[in-house]
């Protein structure tokens, strides 16, 4: 097999640099051509200097033999540069929302704006491996999942799953700054961000419609999904707390509960090489800068609460590394490929 | 009336140190002994050069006629310490956790420590201005709130007074490291928690007892406080996210919902000077440094729900500058007197 | 005495809100009015929420009557602005950088523009206390000094004066990244400047030929000053070390040039109220959002070295407290009145 | 050849357990065995979350065949440990500072303790590779530089080997708070340094003379080293920033001098895989997690000065990695593996 040929598409933001990180030094394909528009013609090392390494300049369209497309751009957008891409037979991951929701009213009510293909969201996958390891496999479309959802339907799964849980999820959520990108906004100018906290999006946010499209697909009784995001002071990084009840079944284990929900978690991600069960509660700097995901749940009889917190880099394993994996998946290669480094600690 | 003496008892800690900052500033009090152990004999300005302009002499113990006493010892040594005071007739502010549960019970099964002093625990008021405005100016001892209370219940109170919800409530808190005090540990070590967010006393903090006893004493009907604090990576300040039921009377207010949230958090601070009631989600940059908080509530008829969001600064709000707003209603002062500065933005 | 009534043109960056945050609590000026451009219209307290206290109006221009003006205008555009208000007889407090270098020509080729109003650099002051505590007192125009040469001139005036060095001095400077001002730059945006530090303006700062002009004046003998900042990831503070050699007759001091070292700074700050010569090498930390500069003075016989090094807050010591100061000289009031809060730390 | 098989003394320190994290990722050595006394019995992944693919557990002492050692321990103690290791024919690599100076007395003053091994100081090699490359390949024992070392020589070994300076030399340094180490002190306690600048060590660093011994061997004319690390608020990260004066002959090139700078810095790096000769002043950031360093050199005709700035990852090329880089030269290996990774950004 030759080595697959591969593309990003408006490698300028957070999440694109990122993919080109980690492509940059995978085993088996090579990063042949990265675009951007205000950028096109510069080296990607001058723009980019961490990337001093490679000698890619930036591209002002797709150009050359590509097997494999990453899509940054913003959200219908991607969409309507994905289209044709697929249409010629391109495998394609969206990092953007455009094929995410399933139902096409969510989307275009959520996003306000009209989907440039609706017809492409029957057979687009939704890149989370640990839910659609197989279906990966086999699409030639993936829609990446936002950073948040994959934080919190990790979180959530295992619980979904098995009827652990009813009623209303709480997701409170916080996430560091580069979650918001690279474009220029006062919520995200230095001195106001440092040293200090704020909800935002109090009243709805773009990402819990994705959260309760992959729970209910798990549990189809799910209550509402409160979804709440904040932001903090660091760069990288989203932990997700998330309150739920136990199901009077679940409630009723008493002594037997603490065993059993380590057991459903456990089992749940076993073969997942990147979501890790663990025994206390993660801090998001326990996985950063690296595609794993730490899951810690905790099941309170009395209260009949059930607790679950996850940590992820939101921009490896919430973006980059997911794609990355999902490619990995896609063209038949070990799904841990160019993603084996352990996180940065401290 | 000649000028009340002050003293910090333990003025080495974070609130100590504050409290010495606020009060060597103070138009009417005159900051006249420091204690502290380990330190005793150093200059206080040698110790703290912030505070260099002070020449203060940390004692080892109080020293020389004293009118007010704020007692910065941890909890049960605190409460050892101020009740002599109190039989001297000293006017005490205990900034520790011992006379904040009127349940004795409560409070050695949090603790896990004998109160040295239960008589005490009748006569002692909650220095919780905005709850406890005139028990507070005729209260010889005051129980300090802790900092996740102060925000917690400045958040809760006007939906509990009012019957606006019903059921669990859930606060989800995000503090600063000061929260963590000034000794060594390996939570609070920079490397370990800057760039990193992480919840901690996951299933049952100490301060969730003392936010359930005022919520509850303004609405007895109150099912159970879910309180989940986290650490994230900034110095001072603490965004508490409250998540609530509206009653159904409240649900059915419909259109007319949001305006009578407005009317009920404004009418119930209308005569705070430290607490503001805000259009727009808070950030605890709105506050740092200074003694006010910030509440924010919005409701959701559609799905019954309530979110409020406060700010404070943990340190100030949450314990020095509450201490002296409580001093300042003791001696019959304007309530405001030292803490006028606004908060340092950005 | 009627209270005289302040007006500050731009409040919108960080120096001119930080000026109405002091101004608003100032016990002798009235804040009456502020302006912005595009914010015109807009309440104060809405834009900046930490001065909720406030019900202050943006205005589009000057408004009303006023006594002293501050004028946080950008350079060239602050002339243009202050020219008119002076002839009008006001007092004026010019932020930016237009008056401070006596040399036109130097001006002029700093900031390559045309001054507006050259014959306005005589009789404009330089508002740095320290050094021109007199002047200042009769001035109606001050040209509030930058946020470095504040920093950098308080550490080196007192060896400039009393010829205890020669030759060249290297000024390293380390600043927040609140000095870069408000307007959204990449420089500043959160995940760029997080977890980062590099020098800029290698070559050649504007700030340069402030410091240089001031030290000449105490010792015109100086040699060429290399000052070199940087940018850390920090809100507010500026910390500068100062490297120089002492002169032959300080060298030849020996065992005498520590006391000799001391009693020159001690002197030379005898009388400053904001100035604290200090005993160990200072921290940002130990002066944030005060008007307080921490100076610390080692020198060593041996190698023919000192090192200086100052702490400020940029903001308030290099910016609004020193423009305050600057106006209580000039209104004869007491220097600190509204500067008195001390440093909050931590 | 069979897999060499790895240990690290005292894992449990910021740079024991970076290697260990490099380690488990390297393709041709096996991470057989990690030390430390108080944790000693405990599952490393346990003690570092990060590690969680790892289930190595914490021995109190080697165990089992090994053929290479990393010591991670003290200095002194660290000799003690080393000297068996080297007699029994071990390659070992010292991250301690005890094999670093070839002086006796000079290690004997600056660290204040009798070198328990002196006689192994002719035979170990400061193990920085663009210095000394081929006697790292041949050497048994590896004195592995310190952080600001490796930095500051970096920097300035192509000024000093070209006789492009003469004279005093001063260097900056900027380090992030992990340079510190892993035990619990006030200077790293969250609240004490976040939010702050300090310089420390004031009077006198002990990277001094490290820096100095490795100058003169390129440079024996050198004068004094001026060294001052100054502690900035973010977790990794050294950026130094070197003053110098240039000779006469270097100064007189006039217009070619750029050109001739850029040349002797691109030649002496151009096969050093990890340093890199940037066009622009350099960031950590640009280097995060990774074993780059990059250099950025700046000479001016006029005043005759050269700056030159370095930026390293303290723990990675100031310490885990740059003790990898020598592993592998010593093995036989390329001497990139393992240290493939980008380095992250944001």
């Amino acid at each position: 097999m030759t080595t697959p040929r591969a593309a990003i598409i408006n490698v300028t933001g957070y999440i694109g640099v990122d993919i080109a990180r980690v492509l940059l030094r995978h085993p088996e394909v090579e990063l042949a051509c990265v675009t951007g528009r205000s950028l096109a013609g510069k080296p990607l090392a001058e723009v980019f200097p961490h990337l001093s390494a490679s000698d890619l300049v930036i591209q002002p369209e797709l150009d050359g033999s590509i097997d494999v497309v990453f899509s940054a751009m913003p959200h219908k957008a991607s969409a309507e540069v994905c289209e044709p891409l697929v249409s010629q037979g391109l495998k394609v991951i969206d990092i953007s929302a455009d094929f995410r929701l399933k139902s096409l009213a969510e989307y275009e009510s959520w996003y306000a704006v009209q989907h440039p293909c609706p017809h492409l969201l029957d057979s687009a996958v939704y890149g989370l491996p640990e839910l659609h390891h197989e279906e990966i496999k086999k699409a030639q479309l993936i829609a990446n999942p936002g950073c948040y959802p994959t934080g919190a339907i990790l979180a959530l799964a295992p619980a979904m799953a098995s009827g652990m849980v009813e009623g209303d999820i709480i997701v409170d959520s916080k996430s560091g700054v580069s979650g918001a990108g690279r474009s220029l906004t006062l919520t995200t100018h230095y001195a106001e961000c440092n040293e200090s906290v704020a909800a935002y999006a109090v009243g709805g946010h773009r990402h819990m419609p994705e959260i309760r499209q992959e729970c209910a697909l798990l549990n189809p009784s799910l209550g509402d999904v409160v979804f709440q995001p904040h932001l903090i002071p660091m760069t990288r990084g989203i932990l997700s707390t998330c309150y739920a009840r136990l199901s009077s079944e679940w409630k009723a284990k008493g002594d037997a509960l603490a065993k059993s929900v380590a057991e459903v978690y456990g089992d749940f991600y076993k073969d997942a090489p990147f979501t890790t069960v663990v025994g206390t509660p993660p801090a998001t700097k326990h996985v950063w800068g690296s595609n794993y995901c730490h899951v810690y749940a905790q099941a309170d009889a009395r209260s009949g609460r059930l607790l679950v917190i996850s940590a992820i880099d939101n921009l490896v394993r919430g973006g980059a590394g997911e794609a990355v994996q999902n490619m990995n998946l896609m063209c038949g290669f070990p799904e841990t490929y160019g993603l084996e480094a352990l996180p940065v600690y401290p």
